[in-house]
């Protein structure tokens, strides 16, 4: 284990008695008998160590965001290409018992064709003074839906403000288009009174709306849209409209969800991945999806709400 | 009464026996002993009617919006500025309890320096075939933000999507710019599985949550908020930030409300306005503001979410 | 339409222009014209003209709940048997959606052997200075529980308190028990706070949470709950109880309930069993059955709490 | 710190490596060193722990509930008595937050005469094989309602019925009776789909809520109540009772809570206690009080509900 505070390093020394401590990363890059490494940090510095270790043999495990730009994901992970290594990032979200039940509804194509997904999650936060709101919240919402749908966004537009430090936006919007009619918004907000982690992800079929605040009820499944007929069918052209879109509103069903903690799934499916020496399931291209993103975000708010094409 | 449904004309006739009834709306106009007239009918037909009605010396309550252009806004408000009648429209929300309430936290600057406005009006609704889901729903809390915000939005951008049918957005998302930091953000969405009308109005010492669901407890006043110092204040520059920057969180009051329905209120303005030949809380200008905002929406959409300088 | 409030009778006989209207109720039996009667007057007034009307030969509809005592009610019935006349009583819940389908789900079996039945009816409510908070509200929950609930309980036993006025108790807490280990609970009070609708049914296999506050989503099944296994199945002795018994938690379902409004099925229900000369579901039976747990309640009370053998 | 559990005494251990850690508490008992113990075992050991650990001069903070009978909480108290030493039972729900704002508000007389206490802990709950549901949850509502509540009740009657196994009530509801118009009800189930957690106390002038699920609004204050007037005071004789009573609901108070974990300050009590060796607020007497309350609870129980004098 390494860290910089050497009081909290001996604290999980004792926890951990198993392991070796150490406040200089250097040596721990030096230790043959070291494998693989997980870097918890701040973003900007992901990039040097996370590459320091690749280039020291080590498999990485990288918390999210994977790195500080499009850029050194991009190095990242072509310099775990090249010397073989696993290359993962902690998209937590993607592993836990709901958004890995949501993904499994999406997939068996219950849900019908996506129409949208809209995400919020704002509460009174824990302001940052080195990242905005977009990159402190957004890499949970954007991993979710990376990992829950299919296809890429390929235009992004994203506004924010500023209310506490200037040049640290604390509210923004985002949203993305996808090349069908798709559309994904976000509201990320660390100046909120309440406390709210709310998705609706709504299918031509059925709609899934996921709340995270919820102790145990976080996943429900609405058997509820719109019913569409085409014109030839409709024969009294009087009350054409009427005929032709009808609501369709039936059951909720609430599934039981895997509570085990998702970190106990990262750790296994970083392990796999180098057991078997495949792709992880967050592996560096979900980590520089997501960064990229972040970045247009940021270019976006900075352009006035201008749309970025991805 | 008049109405091109000559059933519902007899039913309603029968309950308002002091009432007379008429399919032929002219006659209404021709009418010497008719003051005033309301106007309850498809949006495009508002000018018309009411273009008739002040030409005929009535004075005119029309239901929202007030018209389907700016310009046949200014018309009718010209017209009636010339004939010295009243021209009120019907932003009904402008006189519930719940709204009222807020306007008079907000006014007594309780809640600070006002710094966003975010609101959220979905539900699986009620589809139209000739307005879209702005035109729609946008007039409640466009209007309810021009009675409760001072000072005008500069700038609107808006994305829309259509699900259901071609032209007919289902879903929309609309954001305006203020000339200080106070930005406004709305979510329209007629193809929700849950109902949702949810109100953020931050300040920079209070914020207000006005949940229209919520059987009684609509409105809900956090103080909480940020505490800022000037960096001069701060001694030591190690944790300056943190110094900086903190959270304020007390009590949470929700405050009993006026429950007479918003109607009466209406009525009662719309005579005492005649009355006193006084404008009207919800005047001509007031629908001018909240036609504006949707016709701006309108182009934007179109544009594909380019920003409209208001 | 009979009434003494000469006024309303002018008005609703505007509204619904067919009827005749009188404020003497000798005439309306005295009409034979007339087929059919509901009463909807005090409780202490439903006997007496109950009476007169079935004498009159008019089938009969009784406001809950069907008469102040059990003697009156057993005169009711035993009249209308003889004379062949349809007597029935407005239990509305049972012909609402939501209790119809728990109904439906417990004759299914799908819960298995009911365990308890916990029923609270709360709000600040509208004094009664006649009767008291168990015949306000009572009659409501008890004509569920009679409806869903198969087998009749044996014991009652009540407790009550009077805060407001001597002698009219206005919360009160009353306990069924059923010749198996079925219980029954209820809380009723005027004097709340908060308004509470909250129904627990609780099987051994799944359980049902009917809320009727909640706007659509009243009826909830759980399909939770406790396994057991016999000893003789258990190897481990040691941690044999914990073996013995372990939770089940699985998905929630809510189902989708007919909202037409119960009072069309009370309709409905009233003229087919007419029509059919047939027992009506909430016939005089019904009505006695829950007037019998009233008046028990009412004793226990009196006795102050103890047990009343039904 | 002693435990028979050697490997959780290693870990714990580590985890404190102040401490000293053995399996024999006798060798606690004679360490000249031990000031103090805390006692966290089965109900039905507490007695010979806490007996010994007095005996040896050591001053005893107890797990709630403080024994399994009145007679052994009696012989604590006057052995702590004799010996001058500190007894003290954990009633942690005393020391919380939200507990504490409730008996502040009630002690300021804000609420008015106390008129009743209604506490609702149900849950699909851990089954034990020792005690039963009252046993397990009621120290909690009792202790809350010992603190809050002035006056001692007199009368208590209590049902319960065994659905998991014979002998352990999964299901109880208490009643408790006060010399004045003051009654108490609580629902204790460990067979509940849902968990609630729920307490109303409503006084003569305004109502407090408890809601212990609610992540930070747990109390809120309800000014809500009835008016009643003396007779003598109304002249309109026909409408004499709506004049006599009529509501009265105003706004709603979510006071904020010290968020302080109830434990430390169950530690400082003790410590400061036995510093000015004075009686600590959860002294034996508030541990006794409780245990008779959940001893005619099982008695009364026992008796089908039968009220047992207290």
């Amino acid at each position: 284990m390494c860290d910089l505070d050497a009081k909290r390093l001996t604290a999980m020394g004792r926890r951990y008695p198993g392991t070796q401590t150490t406040t200089d990363y250097k040596s721990l890059m030096a230790d043959p008998e070291l494998d693989a490494v997980a870097i918890a940090t701040p973003v900007w510095t992901h990039f040097d160590f996370a590459k320091d270790a690749l280039e020291a043999g080590k498999h990485v495990l990288v918390e999210k965001p994977l790195t500080a730009s499009v850029a050194e994901a991009e190095q990242l992970i072509e310099l775990a290409e090249r010397s073989g290594l696993t290359l993962m990032v902690d998209h937590t979200f993607v592993y836990n018992g709901a958004v890995r039940k949501i993904k499994e509804i999406v997939q068996s194509g219950e849900l019908g064709d996506l129409l949208y997904f809209d995400a919020t999650r704002i509460n009174l936060g824990l302001f940052q003074d080195d990242i905005n709101v977009v990159w402190d919240l957004a890499p949970h919402d954007f991993s979710i839906m990376d990992f829950v749908v299919d296809g890429q966004p390929e235009l992004l537009s994203a506004v924010g403000s500023c209310h506490i430090k200037q040049g640290i936006e604390n509210i923004a919007y985002v949203l993305l288009k996808f090349p069908n009619e798709l559309i994904a918004h976000f509201h990320f907000n660390w100046l909120s009174p309440v406390k709210i982690r709310h998705t609706l992800i709504a299918g031509s079929r059925k709609m899934v709306v996921y709340d995270d605040i919820e102790p145990t009820e976080k996943v429900r499944v609405y058997d509820r849209g719109v019913t569409t007929r085409s014109e030839s069918d409709v024969v009294d052209k009087e009350a054409a409209y009427q005929t032709l879109v009808s609501y369709r509103t039936g059951d909720v069903w609430v599934p039981k969800l895997d509570s085990t903690e998702a970190l106990h799934y990262v750790c296994q499916e970083f392990l796999s991945a180098i057991a078997q020496s495949r792709r992880p399931l967050t592996d560096g291209q979900a980590g520089l999806r997501v960064v990229r993103l972040l970045e247009a975000a940021q270019r976006s708010i900075g352009a006035g709400g201008g749309p970025v094409r991805l």
